[in-house]
This record gives structure tokens, C-alpha cells and sequence, in this order.
């Protein structure tokens, strides 16, 4: 049944009782993400404790046996799959809040906990935890840790990496260690914490994070600026950046995405070359002010139209061209690679040029929408799996959209991570010095390699 | 004259040609820093290029020469000093500015360039780089980035670390890497960047960064909080952490602080247990607002009076007794050990009480003030270095206050570093795992320990 050491699984079901699974559908349930792909792990081990998790990683790499760590198995990259087989690490019994400390600013929890179920804990202090990826409701917070996720109000918020203070992690050589700590300054030693952020499982497995918090804005209000041009969006871009009142989202869509949503998502919205929504937050006091500030930014040449919605009913309806946007581009086409590539601000007008090119080029449908503010635009290549010329096509794009976003001085990923999916791009966008320095750090975490193997690293 | 191998002196001699200094008064210029010691390099080389960097270190590391990377020598924790002899590596000839991006909001630059000149710099087109070190005339960008240096204005900006988007550096293998790009965000491999920073010139050298920019704020206004007692003044440090108006200074001084700043300093200030400068900025519509907010966070339990300068002219009057502190502590005692530790917000009560207790403990004057905002404080432990009962109290403090602090769930540095006065408590503030981990990282990027031996890991 299973092709793991009789030893090995011997001690790791004595040491886990029922968090021990080896059934066919157990196995199946984790061996899936949302890269469409799957591989079957040989066993899942689900431990309750951070000392199970140290007993894991020791026994597993005394077999030399893979172990991948498992949030919710969301990610898009396939990097939770595992394709070497071996042993599945869940989180989902290491679910808890450990210590809401509102006056420090910052929550201690353990990986598995759910990252909507996070916000609604954090509400009541007025706080909130900065990552939003559109999943926050699926994903876990270790998922989101060993991403780097991000969302719509990175712009403003920052990133996980922005938004942690301290972990603790098993690493490959199966010990704790325990980095960072409950405070927003730290010159100690080396920053293992923010190292650690955005590994993907390859370097340690986080079993307890110390989190930055936000206060939660009392009130927000949004805007929509219509303009002729991608170059004219792109030029309000810098200039609302360029200002001190920092905008909430500042969310973009290409033509194409625009007539999609109207087209297919219904949405009420005209035609036009390009759309920024921007989002400000702040009190009865000051919103209207840093409303009045975005709208003098986002006006300038090319700008076809400007509405204000100055309170979260009116917004709704603003937004729902960019919420009509994701269920018409499913319902539009059976395949989608949806990949999100970020370019300094000033450059994506040649990103979206590119884009354009490559998709008359390669005759594909290629939209391109995403946080603006970051530069990072998620490109979709809309495709019927079915249609092998359009599948060989699809796949012909992908890596011309690579070399065209490194081309720019930009990189592949701004908040999926590499996983598998981008692993084999990963040497055209550093060179072999760099590279080596990355697999040097690997071995340093995890000498026999056994932690999530072949993912990131080429 | 120098006990460099000869083939070394001369094969960097002939790459430096006027940029290799053996004088013994050049060696005594590039071999003291701010923490009043002292060690003489063999040598020291000044390159102009980044290829010279590569050259240098695969030259000193083919003879197991010691290499430490030199900006403007202000550090205070002894991580500039060639305690191992070996070449220093001045960064004074890269001193470019190579690229003001203002629409990307970022900067290129070289190490050497000193913080103040790029703020100077950056100001026409409305930017800065939020590190504000109180050396800032004095320091370099590649300093700071080694030292994660941070200042008041950290609580609302970040430290050095949350303000850099990319680096190129030469590792301790003497290969180039390049790592992190101009954008903000960024999920694509391992993060090289973040770890680079704050690791004092012991992993790589910085020989180019690309700094992230925020928008200068056109207007700022002051308030000054005096409060009963400690636990009062950090209850509302609590309080104004906890909403969204972020100041973009709060700084804290103990009673005896006060007292310093009135009586020595000259300062128009009433005795107090504790005082806060709060700072806001922002623009001529949101500044009153803001203004009022804090106000209203500031004032609680034990708050004695509140006073509020609407401009910069009144406030500068407010930040006078603040202002006046450094050069009376200067004048009272001819030695001061100046540490910066951390601890997070809501136990910075218990971390002064326990400050006074050790003062009273060991007979010795010991203050506190600093970055209450991050739970970041200066203790100065003041003593006579020529009285030597003095001196043995003042060092047998030393790790006592670092104990204190580490107990509150503290670390030991929040801006200086480590350098060579704290290494030897570094055990103290890891476990033996968390040290092997960065013991494997720097063995990574240095096989042959080349780089800036001796300091930060014990
Ligand atoms: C509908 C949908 C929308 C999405 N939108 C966004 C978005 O807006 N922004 C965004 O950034 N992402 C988005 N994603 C991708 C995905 O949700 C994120 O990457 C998320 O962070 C993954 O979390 P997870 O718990 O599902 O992790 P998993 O998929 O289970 O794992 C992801 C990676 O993290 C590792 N990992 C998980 N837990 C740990 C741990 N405790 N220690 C070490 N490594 C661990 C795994 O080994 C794997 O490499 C979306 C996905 C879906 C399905
Ligand atoms: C009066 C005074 C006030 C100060 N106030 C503050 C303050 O408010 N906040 C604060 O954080 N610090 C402060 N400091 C400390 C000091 O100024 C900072 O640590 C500063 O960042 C050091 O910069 P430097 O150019 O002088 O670096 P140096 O002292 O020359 O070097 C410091 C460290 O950085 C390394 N290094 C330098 N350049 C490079 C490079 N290119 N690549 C790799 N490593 C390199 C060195 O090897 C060394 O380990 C103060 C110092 C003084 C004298």
C-alpha cells in the first residue's frame, strides 16, 4: 500500500494515533491543489503539537523520506504537491489563536488557522491582519507565510513578509528554532523570520507565527477612473503613489476585462482603454479629504471619466465590475493560466503593450487586470485545454510573458510564489551566482534535502 | 610593515592602484569607530567599481585574509573594527547616486553615498528614505543597511530593513549576486534581500541597493504629553499604537531624563514621570485632524498636562528639552554605555521599574529614553570610566539589562546591531538551534569565515 519503511510507519502512527491517515482517499484528499494538478503523498501525518512536528521531520529524515508541508492546498503553483511522494505534514489540528495582545499590536498563532477566521477574531480589538488574498477564507495563515500572499491592499499594508514579527520553525535538520520576536524593531542577528516568509515549505515548516496587526479604518470609500489609455492609467498610477495620502487598493483592468465584465459579468460600466479603482480609508475626518486628494491624482491626460462613491453601499457598486470580473473570465473559457508577473509602476503600459503583442502574436486571448499600485498585474491566458493547438499555443506564451516582464526589470511572481509551475523560469530571472547563493541557504536549512523537494529551486 | 602576503599586496595594489592605502596613518583612520575602540587593518582598499569588490575578496579569500566592509566608521557596537587584522574595504569612492526613480518610488544607489546627502537629493521631487539615524550627516546608506539602522521616525516608516527592494553584494565566496528588484512586491524564491540587511558586512558586501521611497509629508505639528508615571505614559503609547493615525514620532524620556533636559540641558520643562513627544504630519486639511486624534489617544489616567504646537516653529520649541538630552548626558558623565534594546509596547513599564532597580542595585545613574512606538529605549548606564569600582558596576550591569529585557520578551538590539559588544550575549538571546541555523547561514555566503570575523554570532 504504502512504499514508506515499515519503521517509519511504525513509529509515526504510534507517535500520531489517528493523526496518522493512510487510506487511498485520504491520501487523495491531500494530494491536490489548485494548480489543477496532483500527486499522491504515502502517508499524511496530522500532529497536534510542535514536538510531534520536531518527531516527524526526524524520523522522515532519517528514511530520507519528503515531507511537504500542507495548509489548505490552495496554492496555485503546485507547490503543496508531492510529487516525490512520502509524507504529507497537515496543519489542520494546529489551529489555534494563540494570544490576541492588542496593545503590542501583534497576535501569536499556530500555522493551520484559517486567515478569515483570523480577521473575524481580531475585528472586536479593531484590528485586522494586512494579507487579503482573495482565498482568505480557504487559505491558512502558514500557507499564507510560506507564500508571501498578498492582495488588493498590499498597496497600502504590505505583504506577509511586511506583516510578521517572529516564527517558530521546524527545520529540515528536524530542530526548532525560534526567530524575531512581540516587537516592530529588531537588529538582532540575522532575519531568519522574513528568510523563512516566502519558502514555500523548503527551507523550515512554521509552527507558530507572531504576526504584525493593523488598525482596522473605521470607513472607506472608493473611486473609478475610466481613461483612454493603459499609458494615461498607468501615468495616474505613479501620481497617486508619488502623493502622500497612500491609497487602500488601487486596482487595475485592461480593455479587455472591461468589456469581459460588462459583456459577460454584467456589470454597468462604458468602454474604455483602461480602468484604476482606488479605494481610501480613513475616518468621518478625514475621508472625504483623502477622496478629494486620490481624484486630483487620478485626474490628468487620457482620464474619460472619474466617479466617487463616498460610502461602502455606493462602492459596492462601483467594485462590481472588478467582482464580475473573475466568474466571467471562468465562464468565458475552460482553461485559464493565470499568472501574476509584477513591473516597477512606471512600466506597466509596456507590460500591457507586451501582452497585447504576445497575444496577437501566439492568436490567444490574453487579459490582464490586478493591484496596480504594485506593479503587479495578474496576466491571464484564457484557453481551451481540449483545443491542442490552443493548449500548445498557451503554453508557447507562457514563457515569452516571463522574458517579457524580466525584459521590463520586473519578476515572475508578486504573491503566488514558484511552486513547480515557475520553477523552470527560475534562471532566467537570476543569474547562476544568485542561484547558487539560494541553494547554498536550502542546504544550510535542510542538508538531506528532504524538505518539499524540487519546488522553487530549479 | 604589513603582514599581508606579499602576492596579495601585490596583486590588489596593482587592480587599486592610489586606492590601496598601507600609511599608518591611513591604516589608524580606517580602524576606530563610535564604540571607542580600536584595531588596525593590514591594509585598506577603496574601490571604485564593483568588479574591484569581486577582485578584492577572491583575492584576500585564495589567502584566508580577513575582509571588513567600511561606510563613515560611526557604528557603536564595534562591527566596523579589523579586530582579526586584514584588509578594510572603504566604500568612499561608491558614492553615486546612479538613478532617481521617482515614478517607481525607489532609488539606486552605491553603498558610500551618505544618508543625509541622498535625502538631500531626493527632496526636489518630494521623496525621501524613511531611515533617519540621529548620524545621519555622518553615516552611509550601505551602514545602515548592514546595521538595519532605524531612528524616530521608524514607527510610522520602518527601519532600514522594511525600506530596501533590492541589493547587489558580493558574497564571502567572492561571487556577485543580485537579489530583490524594483518593485514592491515580490514572491519569487528565497529572500536574499532582508537577510543581507542587518547582518553587518559578515555574509556580503553591498556594492549597489535599490532603496524604497515614501512621499515627503508637506506639514508636521508636535504635541508634548507629561505623565504621573511610567505605566501612565505607556498605557498611551498602548492607546495611540492602537488607532489608525499613526504618529511619525513618539518619542519617550524617563523622569530622570526630564530632570537631565531641564537642569543640565536647559530645557523649560516642569518635573514629570515620564514625558511624550508625539509627532504628526501630513497636510494642511488632515494635520489638525490627526493632531486631535492623538490628543485624544494621548490623554488617559495619569496624563499631567498636554501641550500641542500647531507648526513646525512652535514645535521645534516643544522638542527642545528632547533635543537638549544627548549633549547633558555628554556633560554629566565622562562614560556612558549606550544600549537600544526592545521590548514590545505594553512592557516598557516593567522594562524602566526594572532599568531603576539596577540603577539602584549597583549604584549607578542609568536613564532611559528612546522610540516608545516600537518599544525601542536607550538605556544609558553613566559612569566614570577612570573610577574603577565605577567601571566594574557599570559592566557588571551590562548583562543584567540585557537579561531584564530578554525576560520581558525583548531582544537585545532594535537599531546598533550586535558588532562585537553584544556577540557574547547573543547565547542568551537564541537557543542553540536558532544560532546553528545562522552559524549554517553564514557558512553559506562565507565558507572560509573571511568576511568580518568575530562579530555578531558568538
Ligand atoms: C480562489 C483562489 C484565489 C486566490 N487568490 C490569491 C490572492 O489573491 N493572493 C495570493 O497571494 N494568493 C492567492 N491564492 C493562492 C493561495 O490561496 C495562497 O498561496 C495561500 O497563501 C495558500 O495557503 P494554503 O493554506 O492553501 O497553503 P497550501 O496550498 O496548503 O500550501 C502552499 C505552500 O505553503 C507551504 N506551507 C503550508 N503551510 C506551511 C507551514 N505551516 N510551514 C511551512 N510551509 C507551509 C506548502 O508546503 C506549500 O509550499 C488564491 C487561491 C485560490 C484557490
Ligand atoms: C552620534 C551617533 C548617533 C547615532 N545614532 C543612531 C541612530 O539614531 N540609529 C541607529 O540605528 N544608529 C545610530 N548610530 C550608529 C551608526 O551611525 C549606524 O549604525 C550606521 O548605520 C552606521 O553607518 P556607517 O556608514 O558609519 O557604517 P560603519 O560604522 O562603517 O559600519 C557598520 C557596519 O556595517 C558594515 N558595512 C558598512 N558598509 C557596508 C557595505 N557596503 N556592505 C556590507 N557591510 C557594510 C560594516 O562592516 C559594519 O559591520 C549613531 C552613531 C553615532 C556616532
Amino acid at each position: 500500500m504504502s512504499s514508506l519503511p515499515a519503521s517509519l510507519v511504525d513509529e509515526l502512527s504510534a507517535l500520531l494515533g489517528d493523526g496518522w491517515l493512510t487510506g487511498a482517499s485520504e491520501r487523495a484528499a491531500h494530494g491536490n491543489d489548485n494548480s489543477r494538478r496532483s500527486a499522491l503523498p504515502d502517508a499524511v501525518a496530522v500532529p497536534s503539537t510542535r514536538e510531534q512536528v520536531v518527531a516527524i521531520v526526524r524520523a522522515c529524515r532519517a528514511h530520507r523520506v519528503p515531507i511537504v508541508a500542507r495548509g489548505a492546498g490552495t496554492s496555485s503553483t503546485g507547490a503543496v504537491l508531492p510529487t516525490a511522494g512520502g509524507v504529507v505534514v497537515s496543519f489542520d489540528r494546529m489551529n489555534r489563536i494563540l494570544d490576541i495582545r492588542a496593545g503590542d499590536r501583534c497576535v501569536v498563532v499556530e500555522p493551520g488557522v484559517l486567515n478569515g477566521d483570523l480577521q473575524r477574531a481580531l475585528a472586536p480589538h479593531g484590528l485586522f491582519w494586512p494579507p487579503d488574498p482573495a482565498s482568505a477564507e480557504l487559505c491558512t495563515v502558514g500557507g499564507n507565510l510560506a507564500c508571501n500572499a498578498g492582495g488588493p491592499h498590499t498597496v497600502k499594508y504590505g505583504a506577509t513578509r511586511d506583516n510578521v514579527l517572529g516564527l517558530s520553525a521546524v527545520t529540515g535538520s528536524g530542530e526548532l528554532i525560534r526567530c524575531g520576536s512581540a516587537t516592530t524593531k529588531d537588529a538582532t542577528g540575522y532575519d531568519l523570520t522574513h528568510l523563512i516568509v516566502g519558502s514555500e515549505g523548503t527551507l523550515a515548516l512554521i509552527v507558530e507565527a507572531t504576526l504584525k496587526l493593523a488598525p482596522l479604518p473605521p470607513q472607506r470609500a472608493s473611486l473609478r477612473a475610466l481613461y483612454l489609455d493603459v499609458a494615461s492609467a498607468a501615468a495616474a498610477v505613479s501620481r497617486i503613489m508619488a502623493q502622500p495620502v497612500t491609497p487602500a487598493m488601487l486596482e487595475f483592468m485592461d480593455a479587455a476585462c472591461i468589456r469581459l465584465a460588462r459583456d459577460v459579468g454584467g456589470a454597468d460600466i462604458p468602454d474604455a482603454g483602461a480602468l484604476l479603482m482606488i479605494e481610501a480609508d480613513g475616518d468621518a475626518a478625514t475621508l472625504p479629504h483623502a477622496v478629494a486628494v486620490l481624484a486630483h491624482a487620478a485626474r490628468g491626460a487620457g482620464l474619460l471619466s472619474l466617479d466617487t462613491a463616498p460610502d461602502e453601499i455606493a462602492s459596492e457598486k462601483l467594485w462590481a465590475a472588478r467582482k464580475a470580473l473573475s466568474p466571467a473570465l471562468r465562464s468565458i473559457a475552460p482553461g485559464k493560466i493565470n499568472e501574476d508577473v509584477v513591473v516597477p509602476v512606471t512600466r506597466i503600459p509596456d507590460l500591457v503593450d507586451g501582452i497585447q503583442a504576445l497575444a496577437r502574436e501566439f492568436d490567444l486571448r490574453i487579459v490582464a487586470f490586478g493591484h496596480a499600485g504594485n506593479g503587479n498585474l495578474h496576466a491571464n491566458i484564457l484557453f481551451d485545454p481540449d483545443d491542442t493547438s490552443q493548449d500548445a499555443r498557451a503554453q508557447a506564451a507562457l514563457p515569452r510573458l516571463f522574458a517579457l516582464t524580466l525584459a521590463l526589470g520586473g519578476t515572475l511572481s508578486g504573491e503566488h510564489g514558484i511552486g513547480l509551475a515557475k520553477r523552470d523560469f527560475m534562471v532566467h530571472a537570476f543569474d547562476p551566482a544568485t542561484l547558487a547563493a539560494m541553494r547554498a541557504v536550502k542546504a544550510a536549512f535542510d542538508p538531506d534535502g528532504v524538505l518539499n523537494p524540487g519546488k522553487v529551486l530549479p
